[in-house]
């Protein structure tokens, strides 16, 4: 293992983090909050970036292993420096409840365990929608963007840290393509921000919302959530939003070479939206008697059915207390998810159609053992070793949900609160069902649960590989 | 395909099942009950059998796809005869019920939709407790047994109804397999009659109870199942068989040859108890205060996880009313099932084995992409295609068990309820959770449910590829 390399590369992350700073600073000003809180973390990550740059690279090897070690590590200390500022405010006394707050952001996950959201400082609020924003990207994707690295080193991190199956190489050189996938989202973001502002929403709650809608994070500075809006308009705008930062930012980028067939026949974005219309209908049906009518009942379960597939977690009705069908349903999509190369969580839809395909294939398999035949997906064979991966991904998905539900089950919850709240997590997407939904609070478990649960959400967003290699006795073994 | 073959096959099922009328009707005379039910359901299979035998035969060809659709088909086919006397006595007046009733006794599950067990004819106790003996090692593998079929055909057919990934050829032949092992089977299930008889068990029930534990099917004579007799001998007697048929029975085929070393550090071997040993020592902890002491605790915990584990799914508590941890600790061992080979259902621990080692695999290969490895079992190379089937069975085994949660949820119940009933039917266990629980009824859900938990049986009984064959268009389309 290189570990100069890695401490350098976590030196980066610190130094980024210290800058993160500045929005919030800029917003304590503006309303006249203290800055301490923010300048001593500032401070700390400063501290840190330069003691991490002090190790002499030997070597500048750079493989599969250091990707994964740097990227799960960065993601860890950034979470434990970035849980500083609401301790130093003293907004939140525990520091599992900070870590797992800002893990929460960084994610993009959402669930919060603050009591009183409307009453914390406006800088924290910005702090925890900005850690939505950074982190839907991606904070190694995006130091790639803005400093030098080599085409390989490159390679690596963007392959750990970017979601999916595939990792969205736009443009032959890996840097020029996160540049651009980067600027791509900031013109989406700008463009939400100003939509929200004039259907009414004040401008701070603007950019709040939109920064978390763009990462698919879902904190609010609302106890209500986007409901408390109580506005047609700004629940079709935040919908529509949601489903277009849940699609694969290549497809963008092919509509903007004007390669339309590509990006309208790519069959995870077909299969996207037909899951999300199609879950949309099915809930709508189920409680149009609760909505008057089936248009007034669409609006709510697209609303939702987008929230939580493209795993944001923003709310407009608390759908714990829906029918059981819709809540299966809407547990569903969680656990399917946005696309791969978006800011959203979950399976992806691109690994649930590998999945069926090799479930056609297996089929075949079993009545012609003799024939081989290949999984297509998009005209093209896909690589058996893809496959395989995408295979393993989804055991593993199931088997850390279960396992982490049996130990979160110790707080002594029913086995839908947890289980929901542990999928919730694993999918990155914020509410739970019963106490911990859309309007309770993830406040309601134990310690020990809050640190799995925080595992489980840097699981998600890492897509579980580096975070298992990080413990992997294998990882650390000398060569 | 080849329909007249497939035709004869199921001619010989309902020969069988005609056959299989007598235990009944000689219980019905022995206690003085009507034998009628038996003896029209005996001329129905009968008459079935005549005109299944009717097509002529062009040729001998028999594949996998005649295989998977012989036994798919023989299995609804035997359920829908077998719901018969249950109709004819009047004692389960739907037919939907009657239908749910023996599905879940042919596939060794064991949920019940009887309110007043206590008060059925002994005749139609033994029906369903026969059922299961039958179910646990397979019709068409007793037909193999005891007729002639050609060697290639007996392949496709165990293949397809035998549980697991290997499929326990014994011996060369594979009839004489069969055979020998239907005698230990027929052995072990003697023993226990014995034994139970022993400890002040009636003759009636013993009986009964020992085909249940011989099939881990689960139906009791005794609306508060094992748990009635209250005996610390009878639960560990059973405790231990219930263990006993969940190993696979090659393991004591190995053990007859004398081969103790191969049998005893054979991997599923170990991780079964071990995973047993480990599941029962965590909920004594859990529920000690409960029972008074650790030693009682066990008592309880060793029985329920071994029921469970082995997907048997006798009681001796009401687990529903057990702590959050170890209902989930329970669901957790429902779906890693019993060994393969055995008479017990889930995903068997053979293919969690495989499954962990694929991950480690995955790891590895992630850490360095250019080194191939391959995953091994009992120090042998798993083939590629059978790591491929595993990883495919087990994504399947989950995506059916939410899909079908899904649609069951449409009956209102809470997701616990739903999720576990769900659960227990795909792993053939019996007892869900809540109102479904080891003290409840699977009659609380509607019709719907009821055809879609049978099917969810069939599926867990026959490993999900022959149901699923059975409906996709590939497998009738003309070659």
């Amino acid at each position: 293992m290189n570990y100069p390399i890695i401490s350098r590369i976590l030196g980066r992350v610190m130094g980024l983090e210290a800058l993160l700073m500045i929005p919030s600073i800029i917003t304590a000003l503006w309303y006249g909050e203290s800055i301490l809180c923010y300048v001593y973390t500032a401070a700390i990550a400063a501290a840190l970036a330069v003691l991490l740059n002090l190790p002499k690279l030997k070597t500048g090897d750079f493989y599969a292993r250091e990707g994964f070690i740097s990227v799960a590590l960065a993601w860890v200390l950034m979470s434990a420096v970035g849980a500083l500022p609401f301790i130093f405010a003293g907004e939140i006394t525990s520091y599992v409840d900070a870590f797992f707050e800002i893990v929460s952001g960084f994610t993009t996950t959402g669930s919060s365990i603050l009591h009183n959201v409307e009453e914390m400082s406006k800088g924290l609020l910005l702090w925890r929608s900005f850690s939505h924003w950074i982190g839907g990207m991606g904070v190694l994707v995006f130091i790639m963007a803005v400093l030098p690295m080599s085409e390989e080193r490159s390679m690596y991190i963007m392959r750990a840290e970017v979601p999916g199956t595939s990792f969205g190489k736009l443009v032959p050189r890996i840097r020029t393509s996160s540049a651009i996938t980067y600027l791509m989202y900031i013109v989406l973001t700008i463009i939400l921000i100003v939509l929200l502002c004039a259907g009414g929403m004040p401008f701070f709650d603007s950019i709040n919302h939109a920064m978390a809608t763009a990462g698919t994070g879902g904190f609010s500075v609302k106890a209500l959530s986007i409901g408390y809006y109580n506005s047609a308009y700004i629940d079709i705008v935040t919908s529509i939003f949601m489903m277009l930062f849940g699609v694969n930012f290549s497809i963008y980028f092919l509509l903007l070479m004007r390669k339309f067939k590509d990006a309208l026949t790519d069959s995870e974005f077909l299969g996207y939206f037909g899951i999300a219309i199609g879950a949309s209908v099915l809930i709508a049906l189920d409680i149009i008697d609760e909505y008057g009518g089936f248009w007034n009942a669409l609006r709510y379960s697209f609303f939702q059915v987008s929230s939580l597939m493209t795993t944001t977690g923003f709310a407009t009705a608390d759908f714990t207390l829906w029918p059981a069908f819709s809540k299966s349903i809407l547990v569903l999509v969680m656990i399917i998810g946005a696309s791969a190369g978006s800011t959203g969580g979950g399976l992806k839809v691109s690994r649930v159609i590998i999945f069926f395909k090799a479930w056609v294939q297996e089929i075949g398999r079993q009545l012609s053992p003799r024939r081989t035949s290949n999984v297509r997906v998009n005209g093209r064979t896909l690589p058996a070793a893809t496959l395989h991966n995408t295979l393993v991904f989804i055991g593993l998905y199931f088997l850390l949900t279960f396992v982490i539900t049996a130990v979160v089950s110790l707080d002594g919850y029913d086995l839908e609160t947890t289980l929901a709240s542990v999928i919730s997590c694993m999918s990155n997407v914020g509410p739970g069902l019963g106490p911990a939904g859309p309007m309770g609070n993830f406040d309601i478990f134990s310690d020990l649960s809050k640190v799995l649960l925080s595992f489980a959400m840097l699981a998600g967003r890492l897509e579980i590989f580096p975070m298992l290699i990080l413990f992997a006795p294998a990882t650390w073994r000398r060569r």
